[in-house]
């Protein structure tokens, strides 16, 4: 497999061609942001644990029947995924209230709620990702019927599967932001990463935070945090 | 049937008891305000087109299977109604972009939809108002799955009433807020009321507003408005 141009910079990923045309290669970066691109900084090494981390659940994760982008992994920080085209949401499970989520709707954080909330928010830059729902993405033409139903049904599978494996590791999934793209041939498939910078994680014994919250909140320690949940879950 | 004690005032109406427990009569004011109460003002007679407007729809919507909390107007600002428990969420049906989802989606006022968007907001006035969907109605307990189940039939239904009887007064229905409350006996039946405070009114030739907008805006002309649409619809 030969790595050619690059098709994209992202803030915390860089995406490279490869000589098959339905497999990029995608390689993690140090580099970190927080507040909507407000907060720009590097956490040492975080490219290594999210690529190691993201590949481990992934794989477990097809094992479970969620279909992925998960090729193999080449390096540290390089993966060989298949190439999809992105569907532009973010779709996020919460568990328990935190963060945005608290502000906004007046619950406090930690306070777990009586089944999981499932959203949606149109990946858009220049609209700062507004929250929408499934009526919106059907009437802004984002995705297909097919497309919701398949990724709200995947969505709530990744959740019950991932809760189970970091509880092992004494680790709480409060909530998370997954990516879902489209292969060639229309099938739906989990893409992006699942990594301390897109989940939040609390220990479940002291509820330390164990994620990007540490470098949002300018708490500290966060580059220790990373690889303590990498250590858990990786050993 | 003897008007009591008054049990609420909101920001447009008025809620009296009577000697049935079950009932409770309804007064239309012509305060208005806009922009989550930075603007207060009055629209001449309001209260009296609201409530035979939105009397006189109800009325359609109950022929067409959608149950409303409509009993019997009492005069030109008074009706009775089935006494409800309010369920805390606004229900907007968008078939054209407008307004705040305007700005929020950057799509241009106007712009007419594939299909029609419902969307839920949390009515508390605290937090103004956020919008939800209905994952957060259900795991903060304000629906539960058979009245979220219910309202989203009801919704789309009097989209497609309202729809047909407003075109028949060349009146182009843009989006509109309903409540829905529970009886007693816990049936969910629409409540509130359905008017030019609580819709958007375009008239279909021109695209003129027919609607609050005129005042929330500042644009002026809200009582002919008003009265414009009450002579179109009833004559």
């Amino acid at each position: 497999m030969q790595k050619k141009e690059q098709l994209y910079e992202g803030k915390a990923k860089k995406v490279y061609a490869t000589d098959e045309p339905d497999l990029v290669i995608v390689s993690y970066k140090d580099d970190a942001t927080a507040g909507d691109g407000a907060k720009k900084g590097t956490i040492r090494d975080k490219g290594i644990v999210n690529n190691r981390l993201s590949n481990a659940l992934m794989q477990k994760l097809e094992q479970e029947g969620v279909p992925t982008h998960f090729v193999q992994q080449l390096s540290d920080r390089e993966t060989l995924v298949k190439k999809v085209d992105i569907i532009p949401l973010e779709v996020i499970v919460r568990n328990v209230a935190a963060g945005h989520f608290s502000l906004r709707m007046g619950v406090e954080e930690g306070t777990p709620f009586k089944q999981p909330i499932l959203e949606f928010s149109y990946k858009n830059d220049e609209l700062h990702d507004p929250f929408i729902n499934h009526y919106y993405a059907l009437a802004l033409g984002l995705a297909t019927q097919e497309e919701i139903d398949a990724i709200t049904a995947y969505a709530f599978k990744v959740n019950e599967v991932l809760k189970a494996v970091l509880l092992q590791a004494n680790i709480r999934l409060i909530d998370f932001k997954l990516e879902f793209g489209r292969l060639a041939d229309g099938t739906v498939v989990l893409a992006d990463e699942i990594s301390p910078d897109t989940c939040r994680f609390w220990d479940a014994t002291t509820g330390a935070h164990l994620d990007k919250d540490l470098f949002r909140r300018d708490l500290g320690g966060e580059e220790d945090a990373y690889q303590e949940v990498m250590r858990r879950l990786l050993g």
